[in-house]
């Protein structure tokens, strides 16, 4: 009467969903538009940094060679031939006894090979001249910085599929890039189903609740780098929901769909994949929340067939449909970033499955991670996923797992992840 | 000849900045382009979770009266007098020995205080009757989600200044906010200066760099939370200068100059500052890079006179642009999140002032977090912002600070942020 699926571990499950994901296109955008996208392409060093040698101070060039007599009790004097600020550079060849007068990021006069900052010398005037009295003999290379010091011309100084944060935006300001080139976001379609959702605008009636999870899935597929089009919410009937997924599918790259994936009685997304002509790639996955998770493919898409429990709904994109987001943006770290953590108090539940429990990230003052559970922790506690910024995992088959004992933990909201598999060993587990 | 300036405590400098923060204004934004803002009002919930008593799982309500004499050898049956999906009420109270087919999210019938699984029931027809048959006795409330059993109504679930995450858009569709009341971003505006500098699209030339600041800075502000208006590049040349300065202030909250707050010959802001009639709050702080950092107020507006070294610019905006912009947003943890790490190698430098050093935050297996520079450390390094997600805290006067001791160190990429001070002992060093 109950159909009796076999679950996979979640190992095997994520697997099967990566041998379909697929990189995306490539399109330029400007650069000020480029921040929080993800490179295309390996930003490589168009020149050297810097790309002349220049002066990191304010002060004086010259030749150290004529420094190398000056004492406190001899000092030695030099005409200042000219000055330049950053920007500028001092055209003739500077000669013994000579010096320029140089400030920050000037290019350093051909000639010299040293800075002397200003309070190092003293100035004055005679006969019309400007002079510079030194007490001290001064290196040559000293206080110089030196073309291709920073950054060799060729260097890959980002690989492709990295987020482009602002160090990246004036990486890519300094080699010129006025325009670059980033991964096209995958365009990802929603549905939600379920006879007991109501709009967000209308009241509660009895039984039946609001549509929080499309306004949720819509949130983590901005934040996994996505673009949404989200195709509303459809009561639990067969023939609406069928038309919805294959109207929609025609329209994206990939499709999610959240509730009916279960084996209630209204729960149609398995006989709308076999109408389809779908491949389900898995339907039963041995972990908690988000059991029920079903992937399918349909030609080169995937679909993914997400619990319309809050938690499971959370839980099941992060592990499943991010990965094939981030890919698609040429990430080659595409799953959540996975860290090592100490349990923040015990946990005590047995787990015939491995969980992924909502939690806290927390530092300690001796550097270390500490990870707590969001308090009530049942599957439908949308409350809990508001300050969710870590999942826990407590591997199956283990109970008793006690305060302060090193954990595996997924951080949700940090962009660059981690590659698969996170750990062998605990996502191996039964 | 050369401007003596004293330099003030980090402290001292972020506390004279906070003075002239201010709340920012609100505005409505439907849900959807809520994700990413910050909660302008807190979120108090409107109604319990779940509303009503509602069943978890697919099974049969029931009373658990009728079952107290079930045993495996002695089965009690009930008749199924109706069935429910999730969205749906059963219209008439259950009577004894009576029990209704409900779907996961089903409200619980009226009569009816515990619901059995299908995989402990048998079903059968008699009569045409429906009929189950069960083998041991079930509590009340066993297998119910109780109405406000996740939540209370008049709960502070998250309170203003609150980064809209996904499971705060979540937590906004359950409460029905189709429109959000976020905080307005602030409007920065973006005036880099220099003669050195060439536009993005222009080719090389001797003793010229690329503007990379400004593009740094935007990226910057966008990830702070505030908006950009950016008023362009323009030389060393002080009327110039004064007049972008002049109107520019004239279309912003707060306005940031990149570069020209040295003492050298070219740099005007000092003396911009002076001719506006601002009141420079500060001039020369005690840390590296960004120890001419530069704030000045002029009527309620703050103008942040950034290095126009790379290094020192992206560090004087978040240690005291960012904090501006957050409580702007209303978030009462505005500066950059702070932690204590392990020192991931030797660092040898004394340091005469504060440094806060371009790092990589890792994570190692026992759960702690290290904190390594981003290789060459020059301030004008702008490849090493590139891999920057964390600012590393070396006190002043200290020399030797070996692997593996506990330094402080500060989260660039981290939304929510943290209370002033981070750490008294740590910034009040000299």
């Amino acid at each position: 009467m109950v159909e009796r699926r076999q679950p996979i571990l979640v190992s095997e499950a994520v697997s099967r969903v990566m041998n379909y994901a697929k990189l995306g296109e490539k399109e330029r955008v400007s650069l000020t538009e480029a921040a929080g996208r993800y490179l295309a392409e390996d930003l490589i060093a168009a020149h050297d940094v810097p790309a002349f040698d220049r002066s990191p101070y304010d002060g004086f060039a010259l030749r150290s060679v004529d420094t190398q007599g000056a004492r406190f009790d001899h000092p030695i004097t030099l005409e200042v031939v000219g000055a330049i600020g950053a920007g500028f550079v001092h055209k003739d060849t500077v000669e013994a006894m000579q010096a320029v007068r140089v400030m920050t990021g000037a290019a350093l006069p051909s000639g010299c090979d040293c800075v002397v900052k200003f309070e190092l010398t003293e100035e004055s005037v005679d006969n019309g001249k400007d002079l510079i009295t030194i007490k001290k003999p001064f290196e040559t290379g000293e206080n110089v910085s030196f073309q291709g010091e920073d950054t060799k011309k060729g260097t890959i100084l980002a690989k492709k599929g990295t987020y482009i944060n602002p160090g990246i935006s004036a990486l890519l300001a300094t080699f010129g890039y006025s325009e670059v080139k980033v991964a096209k976001k995958p365009l990802i379609g929603v549905i939600a189903t379920g006879s007991e959702l109501l709009e967000v605008d209308q009241p509660l009636e009895d039984g039946k609740i609001r549509n929080s999870n499309a306004y949720m899935i819509m949130a983590q597929i901005e934040r996994a780098g996505g673009e949404v089009i989200y195709f509303g919410q459809f009561s639990d009937d067969f023939d609406t929901c069928f038309n919805a997924v294959k109207e929609g599918l025609a329209q994206v790259d990939f499709l999610i769909t959240t509730g009916g994936v279960s084996v209630g009685d209204f729960d149609y997304l398995p006989a709308i994949y076999e109408k389809l002509g779908a491949t389900v790639l898995f339907n039963k996955v041995a972990m908690r929340p988000g059991s029920v998770t079903t992937v399918a493919s349909f030609n080169d898409q995937l679909l993914f067939g997400l619990s319309g429990n809050p938690s499971a709904c959370y839980v099941g994109f992060e592990l499943f449909t991010r990965p094939v987001i981030q890919t698609f943006l040429y990430n080659g770290t595409p799953h959540l970033k996975h860290i090592k953590a100490l349990l923040g108090e015990d946990f005590e539940k047995a787990n015939p499955f491995t969980r992924f429990i909502r939690g806290q990230l927390d530092y300690d003052v001796e550097g270390r991670c500490i990870v707590t559970p969001s308090g009530f922790n049942k599957s439908n506690a949308v409350t809990s996923l508001a300050e969710t910024n870590v999942l826990i995992v407590i591997p199956a088959k283990t109970k008793n797992n006690e305060r302060g004992s090193v954990v595996d933990a997924l951080l949700v909201e940090e962009v660059q992840g981690s590659e698969w598999p996170w750990d062998k060993v605990v996502l191996s587990y039964r």
